[in-house]
């Protein structure tokens, strides 16, 4: 029995990218280290780091964590530079192999460049068959892989990175915050819509592009702005910075996940403050279901900002429910011989002294299948809860997502399959409590925020190309 | 510049133990890897198991933590048994080898048996010698193998193990709760003083024992009750439990440091909830010094628990100062480019969000050496924090410890060298508050529970023997 | 110092292929590493392994010898197939990684296959340069890669893997023996000239290929016959087996040096015993230039069968001159403290009792470099060798290799730059002798046989291209 | 079904021995690992080197060849010394173990020291029982372990290291090469009898002992003298070498198999130039019972040089008859599918053009169990081979040995069971002739040499205990 300890139920975000352009060699790659162990929470599968040595590309990338794939022996290994990108992944188990790891390298007697994506590219299938008909063989089963052949096409047309990238840009559908580094150039690009995160910050006279800003904190960066959807900017090896504002008007659409769970709570996110944002979410699922209790407490450790706004908005004392125990190694298996409700005291084990005989206010994220949300109240009831109310800091998951969140299929989702009431009993809890979607809408706290919660509306940003896309990827 | 990551000036407990004894076979050694799992935070460098297979001893061990050293592979290699201990430990960097991990193995022809040990013997010096001088040799640098001598020269002049041990337990003096396998017998025994927990727990017909009650959870067991002080309980292979009360009174001395910052908050320890008696010590200390300020936050993970007390003794909502990075391996060692004061970030970034223009109260369980409490409040006051109010939920650390804690030399003790106004000047704080002796007495809620506070007070339960002992041993 | 023990002042082979088609499922990667095992000799650097699975491709890939990257676990984590191929390289240091190990495979949606390459393509820049112009990324920076390439522009215009393999082997040039399979077909293929050897087997109604007939020992097939130079032989799964011989008449030339060295001296080459025709080699160097001597000794292990050829023509006994020690690894670095010429006692330690105070002829297949054969020499007369008469049964090395022999630089060959007398001198040998161009191709027993010995002579059996050509593929 | 490559049928020896004192600090550890890969061939099962780091003993041991355990890591890492000891081991299967690996290292306040044994105790037992029942608790189960704690218990009563080696060498029994390093002395001792070989040489002013010659070969010391039965010599770390000779007189008794199989063809022992007594050895095989043959093969490598022997007698063509493949590792299993007498031929292949037609003398050092002769013939013949005369250059194994060599059970030995004639029909050679006992006895160069043939003849040169002793230590 596999105690699942890196997801525990979880959407997965896909990935998170860094990279730097100094003006002078430094450490490049142990910066970028640093930068992808801030984004950690962004993927967990494999890491990797491509960077400049002598006018060409080199690169290591491996499984697992960033500080497992980059130790201090590999680090030590790598010399100074003046540029470097980094990515961290989730992917789905069959395809999960160094091979596909990101940054995708191209080597190219036109360009050679790494490229770090984050997203979902919608008409890869479609990309992917016309560019093998015309010659090009695929090295990867990445469908990122499209990205660099498409910018290797439009290179044989032109001298010019910054326009061969622009107009495969142009061909491509789908969320894609990209980092591209050349020999000499780092270049930074949003998807029109602005799917994904991608921010600036200056170090040292040099330049930062990081996933959130808590990288930019991580490697002591100053944050400058944010990058806008549809623009590119490009940093010379003279340091000199060019936008590249988008020319056609889009629909805006931040992927709300990315404030209800996927960002660290201390990244701010095209101005919205993600440990704020919970705060209100917590804030606002008191206001629109009150109860009489004595203590709330978050789901360790995805609750704690929402269970903070609750108990703030409730004056409900703010409590601990579960200690957790955070030396379970990903590949820990519990014994069949433990009882299967045993596995989960092993991970999280109810604090009975805190529970015992009281009204507990339980705060998490997100239901996904409800197995996992069942399994922990089950628990709480066991070590004494008298009553236990669940709150949900999202509206319920309902539909798919076409642009970078791996999510279960629909026979999975228990909000796609029940209704509320029916997953309160399926749960066991007393009383159970969504945010709603108008509720949702309100904790942006700029008037420009414009988010993409098709997960929950179904109605999403751009097109999403035939529903079948995401199976016919699957591979991905 | 390495991170400290593991510790990050923190005092050591020395170790954990586990073991079982169970009317059938059955995956023993992997029941006691979970239950070394829980017990992790009593020592992270060296885990080891012994099992009985066919009336012998087998056993494992390695350098790192549990799950690192058992593996799914390892623990799929061992047969079914029905006897195991298990053993945590910490220890100093010299001498951190296989060879000195626990469980000891000692194989004779009069006893074979394994034996694992929390606390520090005080006569070890003298044993060592002694037996040396009458032809014992050691095969380890460990000090707890004069117990396992010692109870090999007592079976030489009787033939019942439980002789031996009590025999062998009077001679050695200090601290000591041991767990002791035979090839059919699971001993667990306690010193006179009761230094270091001991607890029994009854899972399946089983009987199972461990430090602390936290690992009983964890494996499903149910717990039954706490190993006296001076108390030695034997179980049979007919799961026949005999108690071997303590035969001469003694002063108690429970560790006050196990309650303060050692053991787990969902554990109970002779009686007292863990997680009541540090959010005691908050509402003490919010008694003790009141402040006005904005939010109160725990330094993370160590002050969750006093935080939360403060925070329902005060009124003053409870926040969120630093987000923890948890992906950071212990290897983790940051670029010497990276400014210094950077490095912090890198683990603990300040939530600039949450603490920019407000007042904190930042509350931790203790303070050794101080500099990370200063670059803390450092990084709060950088991310724009009005006031900060460090408040302590220990009292100042002044003496050596003799009974297994790992202390720094008191050139290194904040505490010894400088007055608490020195101090707050040097980590910079606006104020700072120890919890007082007098307070840290009340947070236990049982009239019987005795404390040594020796490490604050200078006034031990036992006599230490000489003072220079600790260094006598400083290879151990 | 650096002990160099794989090689020891050798010339290199580039490659060894095998590969099987059987009528049912068998542990075809297993047999693979059997033949890849028996084909060792042929390059120690990496080794690789394709095989089919469930109509796809599956492989593993490594550095090391293929016993290293083929263990018993690796071997029994494979399921069972039906074909497979596989090759073990030498590279040059400089590209020796995984990336480049064979089989290459190549995904596309026309053609999915595994290329396995001995030798080297003459026209591979110009090929590379136009494929890439034309929109194809290169994935590995092995030149065989320019092969799957062809393969796929082919297949671009055709249905039949036949038709496209056909043409693409037109497009290039130079030396190759391949093996390709797809999901269903094994393809074997020689290049016009026949280079390197390729042959033939049967086993259990399967059809096996080979670079050697000994690989055809190891897993215990029948030799059926040799694939002729420039004729492909296609297998499908049916187990019919269609010929395609060659269209264009060309001249044949077998590699010589597969006689003198490369080969086992147990395979059959296109007809030819290696161990006759060494034995052979061994009996012109005895006749070109009688000596008076005490015993033959050959230098361990590549003078053996030349040594025997030599005493049975001269009349003189053979002996043991040097022990050599086969536990070294090849990682094995002496001690910069151990004398420089003391190193080489170590791998070959002089028999003193066999060579003291006698007349030794030392009989080796070739001098590269000059330097290790100095000190053989020099260690003998250590021993007490009262002469060292020098044999060499082949010519003087004097010219590059443009089809799959790695080669030192011009200025690296002792021969280049000396004459045979000034060689003499500098090996300190009281004669020497180097088997005449004449008598190497009076070797050959059969009429038919052809050799390329451009390597001796400067003359090729085709067009080499450019001189050039050789230093633009270096990274290869 | 496991191919035996590193025995495939064969006695083995336990052990090899190298040390060296120098004036200076060298690297120390770097020069016994060659030493010790000079003597590999004694032992391949695990390695160790224990060396003198600031007066006290360091070591490093493990699993595998002298190569795997010191890799070039390794030895870097290791400071240089003027003082070291190695060994290699062979171990039968049970307990091989590092904890078992020697020199076994005593750390007690009266004396720490390392100890390397060759040889076996045939007391072992008593004195294992006598120590433990007076305290002593040995922390492995290799019985050389006795040897330490007989020297502590000695040096409890003495402060003399020399006078408490000579009274423990004194208690012990059986055939025991021992070397000894305290922090400051290097110790070499043979036992009266002399069964195993020892020897010392020069080293740029430093003293080496080793278990062969060919190992001061491999450092490049000069040959000194051999180590005399009953012999202690002490060098200390002013250089001086002082001998205590043998005090008793006793029947000496060189392990004659040192001379047919264990030692390297290259090492002179006891005055006696293994290569020159081999060579005899064949020699008298052909005067033995001489046969009308083509030619001459050795079963490599072990019957080369007797092959040699009697090629020079008889006037037979020397030939090869078998090509080893050297690159197969020693995990390497044969697939089940592939036919049982085909694994032969993946390590030896039988020669076809050599063999077929012809009628061969087959020369080998013994026959253990007859199984892998009878495939070697069968393979000879089915290559082609019209006759094949097996020639055995020692006598029938028909005793056990007590003294060090691990030998098959009575019921494996095919000569313990069957008679000349018997084991030539289950072979199926066309002739058999083993070398008879008188030949063995004269292959002897030295009036004063004499044999221990135990094994063959049922005498041994001093008593061996009860016959039941060996089954007693089965497990060390």
């Amino acid at each position: 029995m596999r105690c699942d300890v890196a997801g525990m139920d979880k959407l997965h975000e896909e990935c998170g990218l860094f990279g730097l352009l100094m003006p002078e060699s430094v450490k490049a790659a142990w910066f970028t280290s640093v930068g992808l162990i801030a984004l950690q929470h962004r993927g967990q599968e494999s890491a990797g780091i491509a960077w400049e040595q002598d006018g060409k590309i080199a690169f290591h990338k491996g499984l697992g964590l960033a500080g497992e794939v980059f130790t201090p022996d590999v680090l030590c290994g790598i010399e100074d530079s003046r540029l470097a990108i980094g990515h961290v992944r989730y992917s789905t188990t069959g395809s999960n192999n160094t091979l596909n790891s990101q940054p995708l390298i191209t080597l190219h007697s036109k360009l050679s460049f790494a490229l770090a994506h984050n997203g979902n590219i919608t008409n890869a299938a479609e990309l992917h068959q016309s560019l093998e008909e015309s010659g090009t063989v695929f090295s990867t089963t990445n469908d990122s892989e499209v990205i660099n052949m498409c910018i290797i096409r439009q290179m044989l047309k032109t001298d010019s990175v910054e326009a061969a990238v622009l107009k495969a840009a142009q061909t491509i559908q789908g969320a894609f915050s990209l980092l591209i580094m050349t020999g000499d150039k780092l270049i930074a690009l949003r998807d029109p819509t602005g799917f994904h995160p991608l921010c600036m910050g200056r170090l040292n006279g040099g330049v930062v592009f990081a996933s959130e800003t808590c990288a930019l904190d991580a490697v002591g960066a100053d944050f400058e702005r944010y990058i806008e959807p549809g623009e590119m900017v490009v940093a010379d090896s003279n340091m000199k910075v060019t936008s590249y504002p988008a020319t056609v008007p889009a629909k805006r659409g931040l992927c709300v996940f990315e404030l209800i769970y996927f960002a660290r709570p201390d990244s701010i996110i095209d101005g919205e403050s993600v440990y704020h944002a919970r705060q209100r979410m917590g804030r606002f699922l008191a206001k629109q279901r009150p109860v009489d209790a004595d203590i709330v407490c978050p789901v360790p450790d995805s609750g704690m900002e929402a269970a903070q706004g609750y108990a703030q908005e409730s004056g409900i004392p703010l409590g601990t429910a579960f200690v957790k125990n955070r030396y379970i190694g990903r590949s820990f298996i519990a014994p069949s011989q433990l009882a299967r409700e045993q596995a989960v005291n092993i991970k999280l084990n109810p604090l009975r002294a805190s529970v015992a005989g009281r009204r507990v206010v339980l705060v998490d994220d997100s239901i996904v299948r409800g197995t996992t949300c069942a399994r922990i109240i089950r628990a709480l009831r066991k070590a004494g809860a008298k009553e236990v109310h669940m709150r949900i800091s999202s509206p319920p998951f309902l539909y798919p997502c076409f642009f970078g969140t791996d999510i279960d299929s629909s026979e999975n989702l228990i909000a796609h399959n029940h209704s509320v009431e029916e997953i309160r009993q399926m749960i066991d809890a007393d009383t159970l409590e969504y945010l709603s979607i108008e509720n949702l809408e309100k904790v942006k706290s700029l008037e420009t925020t414009q988010f993409c919660n098709g997960c929950f509306s179904g109605v999403y940003p751009v097109d999403t190309g035939h529903t079948h896309l995401k199976e016919a990827f699957e591979d991905k």
